[in-house]
């Protein structure tokens, strides 16, 4: 293990914690509001402890999978800490505890808050929460890779360990640029959305910070009442972003840069994503439309919350969790499966699922016929055995880390439901789930251990299980 | 497909559902119980019809998986429907679904029933009902391999589609031998539990009619207590053998028949079971301690249970639905890993388990290592990279069933819990779920839909996932 340069990209981490830090300064300063304090003391130690820290050159630049991984890991940890500082200092959020869970959920853009009353917090402090998920959706490491000139081979090993997904599409051979081109590709929706939102009538505060829980697939509002209490209009966009949000990025590369729209109509992952979405939508609406005035009612209502549990965002506009059974039984799974891979969503991703399915249907035909041999296809490409086996290991990692996470919270006061979609919500970065963790709640009720579990669920969901799982293992820290 | 050997081998199963009901006719005389006309009517129509059937000598000799696979499933359906008539003649289970239902639950040894009051029903009704686990715990196919001298090669086919576990072990050279040698283990055990059962006070019926229950790992029971009104004693032997049930039969033949007791004593798959039985018996012990007056009786019940869930028994001493959350969820869990394979239990297996979790560390170890190539162990032998990956689509098919199962049971009236763990226990043949179909309770409150649901869950879990999905493939159903 190369300590020295995991040392380094550290300090440069804290350096960006820093500068994202004077945009909260900003806000408190316009508001007027005393919060602004807490965040510019952070923001200057950050930046000083940064300026003396990337001194310290490292040793060497020896740089493998093993190096990223860690530091991956070990940036999303700090950027937690660093973070939920401003929330502690301001005592906007007293308990230290909480302050990091709801700062975990920001950037790992789960949207599960620990806060039964959000709209008591100051404006800053509103944003940084909600500006936390946007950092979080495209990643931080990308970002330093997109405006930072590092030189050395480890911006791949990065790249590959903070993107969502099963094989980290490089849009184009360097690395660098394709930082650059997926930040070009999220600022700029993110702008339309908040065009799109003022232009709805929402006010410019709410707009803005939305457009970031939004294309982050966060989840965190600034109303307790999450998003209904919007006009429909400013809801139907919501759902239009967050279903974008949830598409692979790959699909507006080549809309926009590689001008392929053809190539982007048919991606395979982006059409089963929403294929999914529309298909459960249709299904809920049958399931709750007798509670509407009319379908299209029970529609809109139907088709936001898919999106919004698909995408992993977990907005609401009503308490889904007293929905019909069936309803919630759709969500669940929706949730389950979750985003495309390269998106900013969370989830078992939808590109895992369609491989995993392909799968298991040769493996029914083998019985008949042993000699076939049939490899799944994305994206018109044969999907390696390799990568398949890799899947199938992922997805048992997956439902090892759910069946303890699950054993841990059981020692709480809730039930089973509450327990069970608690770990779903947070492993996939989704936010709300069923009774006591349900849309009208929150998770400020558990005990503290429940919470680490939570936050480490929200942290290995969003870096794909295998960074955060390799800080445990001894064979991670041998010397070279 | 070979048709006629399918159907050949159909009216053999007939032949022996009718020998197998003289038992109850038996029981019914004895008691003077009019249900024994019943018995007697579908017996004699079995028997009958299966000798004219079976005249219709096949064509050809052809066998192969597929052959197996269709002619076990189709067994399992046809053994159910004629199982489920006598029920339904004496009017003792008047509704012919819920018959049905009862039946598939007995021969898959699943164990839930859709009766509220089952010491309303006669002798001969109940002998049946705990009958039907005890053929179905080691197969009705294994039994007619093991009594008939069929010629040809398909008693291989039909042995490895009907019997539990990743790798069918051949004990011995021949099958017909191996079969013979399961049987006479089983028979023996279930003797010794009739024994111990009547020495410890229980009357002659019950400790016989019990010892068909659990030694099938199957769960039905003669009081609506389940077995929490017998002695103490009585309890403790049944959880003993509960255990005995859920082990991999290779080690009683290696105790028994090859004389290795070393080897036994070291089987790991019965290790590992007995080690999960010992942990979760011990955190629900702990767990549970505080409403009991004594350690020693807390632990009676968690053990007992933890057996009875693992063994995918589903006897219950206490309404465990009552136990706090964390008892519960151990309890899913255990429910989840379920018994050995090799034995008469159900679930996933433990040596899938084993397979998997080893897998999934390996794949960590990749993640540093990447040059590092393991393989998984167990019983010693390294396991094949191609059995690991059907291990894997094993699980996903498995998750795909459970979710499809789970999205139709949402359609009723209950709620998440309910259905979850309604479709757990069902697929994993274990019987009670929690809060709906929690122990107090059963599975007569669902709609007929749901019930077909779960029969085809009980089936497919009982004969692991296969045989029964390619019943639906139409590359089955094609002409050789």
């Amino acid at each position: 293990m190369n300590y020295s340069i995991i040392r380094y990209i550290l300090f440069r981490v804290l350096e960006f914690a820093g500068i994202f830090l004077i945009l909260p300064c900003l806000v408190a300063i316009i508001y007027h509001e005393k919060a602004g304090f807490a965040f510019a003391a952070v923001m200057v130690v950050c930046i000083v402890a940064a300026q003396i820290g990337k001194q310290w050159k490292p040793k060497s630049n020896i740089f493998y999978a093993r190096e990223g991984f860690v530091t991956v890991s070990l940036t999303w940890i700090l950027l937690s800490i660093v973070g939920a500082l401003p929330f502690y200092i301001s005592r906007e959020i007293p308990n230290f505890v909480d302050a990091l869970f709801e700062t975990v959920s920001g950037f790992t853009t789960t949207g599960g808050s620990i806060l039964s009353d959000v709209e008591c917090l100051s404006r800053s402090v509103q944003f940084w929460r909600l500006f936390t998920h946007w950092i979080g959706g495209m990643g931080v490491l990308v970002f330093i890779i997109a405006v930072l000139p590092l030189s050395g081979g480890y911006n791949m090993h990065l790249m590959r360990a903070e993107s969502p997904g099963p094989s980290v599409g490089k849009l184009v051979p360097r690395v660098q640029s394709t930082a650059k081109i997926l930040y070009g590709i999220y600022i700029a929706i993110t702008l339309l959305e908040i065009i799109l939102l003022k232009i709805s009538g929402m006010g410019f505060y709410d707009s803005v910070v939305l457009s970031f829980s939004t294309m982050g697939t966060g989840g965190f509002g600034v109303l307790n009442s999450s998003v209904g209490s919007y006009a429909i209009t400013s809801q139907v966009i919501i759902t239009v972003f967050m279903i974008l949000g949830g598409l692979n990025f790959n699909v507006y590369y080549l809309l926009v840069v590689a001008r392929k729209p053809k190539d982007a109509i048919m991606h395979e992952e982006a059409r089963t994503f929403i294929l999914i979405t529309l298909i459960a939508s249709v299904l809920i609406t049958l399931d709750i439309r007798g509670y509407y005035s009319s379908t299209a009612l029970a529609f809109k209502d139907a088709v936001f919350q898919v999106a919004s549990m698909g995408s992993s965002t977990g907005f609401s506009t009503i308490n889904f969790d007293l929905w019909p059974s069936f309803s919630k039984a759709v969500l669940f799974v929706v949730m389950a499966i979750g985003a495309c891979a390269g998106s900013t969503g969370g989830g078992l991703k939808v590109s895992r699922i369609m491989i995993l399915v392909q799968d298991a249907k040769h493996e029914l035909l083998r019985v008949v016929h042993p000699q076939i041999l049939k490899k799944p296809h994305v994206e018109g490409r044969a999907v390696e055995d390799t990568t398949v086996r890799s899947i199938q290991s992922y997805l048992m990692i997956y439902l090892m880390i759910y069946i303890i996470s699950f054993l841990v919270l059981s020692l709480d006061k809730y039930d089973f439901t509450s327990n069970f979609t608690a770990v779903m919500a947070n492993i996939n970065n989704t936010g709300p789930g069923f009774n006591a963790v349900g849309p009208a709640c929150n998770y400020g009720g558990y005990s503290v251990i429940s919470k680490f579990v939570l936050m480490f669920d929200m942290i290995t969901g969003r870096l794909e299980l295998l960074p955060m799982l390799i800080l445990f293992s001894p064979n991670t820290w041998k010397k070279y």
